[in-house]
């Protein structure tokens, strides 16, 4: 058996466990799967770089895990339910043990999401991992960045902050280092390493909400996104912000920059009318994930923060712009 | 303008060419398809590294071409039509021209195959070029590999063995450049580098063939892939097989080799009862496509060829076993 052979099998598991959706899975020139008539298919993909977007020491359990979550977190931004995902690989040698440990990450966080393996590829060359994943939501349903309208209430799933407060701590950065501890990494480095995809609220979510995406660079920025794609303003409330323990120490400044262009946290930042406050609220509960209104969204344009003096002031992907 | 976002922009269209099946294309979380309800999606990946899958010089614009190829391949394979298919790019460096160039090979054979690109990734890495194509075909109507019955007639799509001999003659092999010379080498780079996929035939064979692939690791190899799936045997009869005229030249046994295991072929693969050989023949002429009826498939195992003289011989994946 080849090296390559080899890999492969670690990608293989034994029977179809999902013959409702996969007709057929890995081993052919397609997959192929049977979504659910008059749905929409729901595709992403993103590409993992060593060195770029993982560091050439994380585990590759953990490697495995946020390979996958990336690309589910997506899926839970759209609303879509997940029907399967391919994955592509370009690696410089074959080590079993560094695989099976992958495989192990991947498959676990597939697995919890019904989110089968159907296809993939296996090369040798430069660390590249590849997944696009495939999902299905209703017409209509999907939560897309253009449907923010002005009126709505901003919300945001989870908290901010922790991953970008693990990576100044695993750069050795003073503020980081000084006021919110070393001991604190290793919690902080799983919010980094091993974000939660928002799937199930993503779902709840879908025909309840207008506008959504998951914050992967900043939730100012990536807010920006769905504000110029509406044509519409905001607001956001930073008393409003859930703050997790790890931050509390951090300067303020710190503080809000961590939790308003922090990056990396693939939690779901999304809009909706007034009107569906109690199916919002419905919709966290159901899927047992902590939602928090943060603002809200007007007809005018730009991103504003009112801070807890009641002030606001306008908000530059770079911070406050003090001479507003 | 940042860099990436200059590269991103090469792949950005002006318009939605495809409102019928494109709900929503690049630039949200998720692209949104809209497939013909109760039709299975066939789904396929192909990972290209460079010094693997393409030589460091390779014009831009071929490799853009190939890049797509060998994934529509993947979907004529099956019998499926295009839905779309994601880019996700890595990138040592911006280059304008470069990326004009690949841009402007991939998206003509898009085009042709009304297929959208319909979201992607770019990111700064060693050169990385991952595709995901997705296509749909009616249930019970794909060409799958484990359909290959005894009794099958076994057909091929055009000629085999160019690639493999562009290939040879550009490593410069003795035998290659001594029967074949290099005056010949554009026209079969041509077909190395820019491979036709046999979309139409495909289409056309769905629910006319039993099993089919796309020769991409050489036709005896692949071959073996439909054998084993199916659990049945085949014979090849080699006067049976087209020859290009650059290859009539070869020694035989090298004019073999190339037919058989020469690799990079994309051409299709296919088996079908006897009872439907008027309708391959109108297939293959309803797509404008040669196809040639190379052999047969029986109840037994392995492969064998069958020399001009009548003779069969077992084929192994490393040619003749002439111990047998």
């Amino acid at each position: 058996m080849g090296e390559f052979e080899l890999i492969r099998r670690h990608f293989q598991r034994p029977t179809n466990s999902y013959p409702d959706t996969v007709a057929l899975g890995v081993g052919d020139d397609c997959a192929l799967l049977q979504p659910t008539p008059g749905w929409q298919l729901a595709v992403s993909t993103d590409m993992l770089v060593e060195g770029r977007h993982f560091f050439p020491d994380v585990a590759a359990e953990a490697l495995g895990h946020k390979a996958l979550a990336v690309n589910l977190s997506d899926l839970a931004a759209m609303g879509a339910r997940p029907l399967g995902f391919t994955l592509a690989l370009s690696l410089p040698a074959a080590d079993d043990a560094w695989l099976a440990a992958f495989a192990r990450g991947l498959f676990a966080l597939a697995d919890a999401h019904a989110c089968p393996l159907v296809g993939g590829d296996t090369t040798r060359g430069p660390l590249n991992i590849c997944i696009t994943v495939m999902g299905e939501v209703q017409p209509q349903q999907a939560l897309r960045r253009d449907a923010a309208r002005a009126g709505d209430d901003l919300y945001l799933s989870g908290r901010t902050g922790e991953a970008r407060l693990a990576l100044e701590l695993m750069r050795g950065t003073d503020w980081a280092v000084g006021h919110a501890g070393m001991p604190a990494l290793a919690q902080l480095r799983e919010r980094l390493e091993r974000p939660t995809p928002r799937l199930a609220l993503g779902r709840a979510l879908a025909g309840v909400a207008h506008a959504a995406l998951d914050v992967s660079d900043g939730l100012a920025g990536d807010l920006g996104h769905i504000l110029a794609a509406s044509g519409v303003g905001a607001v956001i409330d930073t008393a409003a912000l859930p703050v997790a323990p790890d931050l509390r120490g951090l300067p303020p400044e710190h503080r809000l920059d961590c939790l308003l262009n922090g990056g990396d946290d693939y939690e779901l930042l999304f809009t909706a009318p007034p009107a569906q406050r109690q199916a919002v609220a419905a919709a966290a509960v159901a899927s047992a994930t902590p939602v928090q209104r943060i603002g809200r969204v007007h007809a005018g344009a730009g991103l504003c923060v009112r801070e807890a003096d009641g002030r606001e002031r306008p908000w530059s992907p770079h911070g406050f712009d003090h001479f507003a």
